[in-house]
């Protein structure tokens, strides 16, 4: 008889920010799958096997997953954030649609999570405020013309961008390049922040402008938000400044 | 000596997908202040105060929750959703850049929460699956020819599109509009789910194509997702289909 398997965002890092359901469905696991830094987040249970992956092996973790599940474990996959995000969830379908039938008929749950774009502007004020996206800035997947095309856009619909997958070993130029391809269509003193690991002991916060920003100021970890026309700091006595997009747009 | 502003998302309604920081915050508040539909998901304790208000009135929530915060209260102001997302944190900020400048010195606090567009998602498979937008239909704020043409560069970018506050009966005609203008560039066969009270006992989803979608399926409460010409719903014997979106497009 086959098991069990869940697909769950951890959500940003803290466990203050990590929902019950998630704690649930981590605690009735009997197998754990994921890339090896978010299993490290996740508390050590007797009788549970942990199976740490590298990165980049998203597909071939999924078909781990299901043959385990079809084996009659009970298997939860985790990502950080939002397992829908950029994340295991649309990897673990891939690999169903492509797999045996018999991984239809299977138990699948997505447990959703608090993402890194979420938890980045909170922690920031509100700077999401109005119309929003998220791009990928990886070209592992899709092509680079194609990111490009979607930056500029997104910059010309006025939407707040929220730029995942910032930067890595295999692609160190392409922050540089959409911070250069967004100053064209954006004002120079567009608000721009540079998120990291936050909600985590190392959390790291820059807020500057889409002209002084630099691309160096991100890590593999580092979420960037580009603010629009309409986006405000608010000064305050002794503290980093709130940032927030009004919810209104002028006619 | 002034108080504590805790802005707070509730997530999508279950008690499941509230996270422990939100509940806490909950807990620790002397007054909620809220609409009034979402101050009911809060279990009533005794010395608290809570402000319920009517819907469309955000700025004069926001100025009341920092008034009381200023005299001393522990306010928490709540959101469904994520609180930063066609919610109150950016009204918040709003009042305080436009208020007496003694509100900059408060003690603002922005507890993240699960949207309901990851909830859906969630329950649907992994429609997100990559790069992905959020718009809200409301022309409350923004001109309605503002809306149409962040629709119109959304789907030509490629973009899952999520579609916030879709019905009122203040604009009964918007969300129809929006789905003939989505046919003009998205192909007719592209997903589209209306996703109503997701998480909550009267949830409803239906999943149909952007040819055969009718405005009637959407309430004041529901979330509107439509695909891209990639989006694929995987058939499961017995059951609704799963829907998600692969993480890679072709060159």
């Amino acid at each position: 008889m086959s098991g069990t398997i869940t697909i769950i965002g951890l959500g940003p890092g803290s466990s203050g920010l990590c929902t019950p359901d998630a704690t649930a469905a981590l605690e009735a696991a009997s197998d754990l799958i994921g890339y090896a830094p978010y299993l490290d987040r996740v508390p050590e249970r007797p009788h549970q096997t942990r199976h740490p992956s590298d990165n980049r092996v998203e597909l071939d973790r999924a078909r781990h997953a299901l043959h385990l599940t079809e084996a009659g474990h009970h298997v939860a996959v985790v990502s950080s954030g939002d397992a829908g995000v950029f994340a295991m969830a649309s990897a673990i379908f891939e690999a169903i649609e492509h797999g045996p039938a018999s991984w239809r008929s299977l138990d699948v749950t997505v447990i959703p999570g608090i993402s890194a774009m979420f938890a980045a502007a909170a922690r920031l004020g509100a700077p999401l405020g109005h119309d929003f996206c998220a791009i990928s800035l990886s070209d592992n997947l899709k092509p680079w013309p194609l990111v490009r095309r979607r930056l500029h856009l997104a910059a010309d619909a006025g939407f707040v961008i929220a730029l995942y997958n910032t930067r890595s070993q295999a692609r160190p130029h392409h922050l540089a390049e959409a911070l250069t391809l967004l100053a064209e269509t954006l004002p120079p003193d567009t608000p721009v922040v540079f998120a990291t690991a936050i909600s985590r002991p190392d959390e790291q916060i820059e807020i500057t402008t889409l002209a002084e920003s630099r691309a160096e100021s991100a890590d593999m970890r580092t979420l960037v938000l580009i603010g629009t026309a309409q986006t405000r700091l608010i000064d305050r006595p002794g503290q980093a400044p709130w940032l927030y997009t009004p919810r209104s747009v002028p006619a």
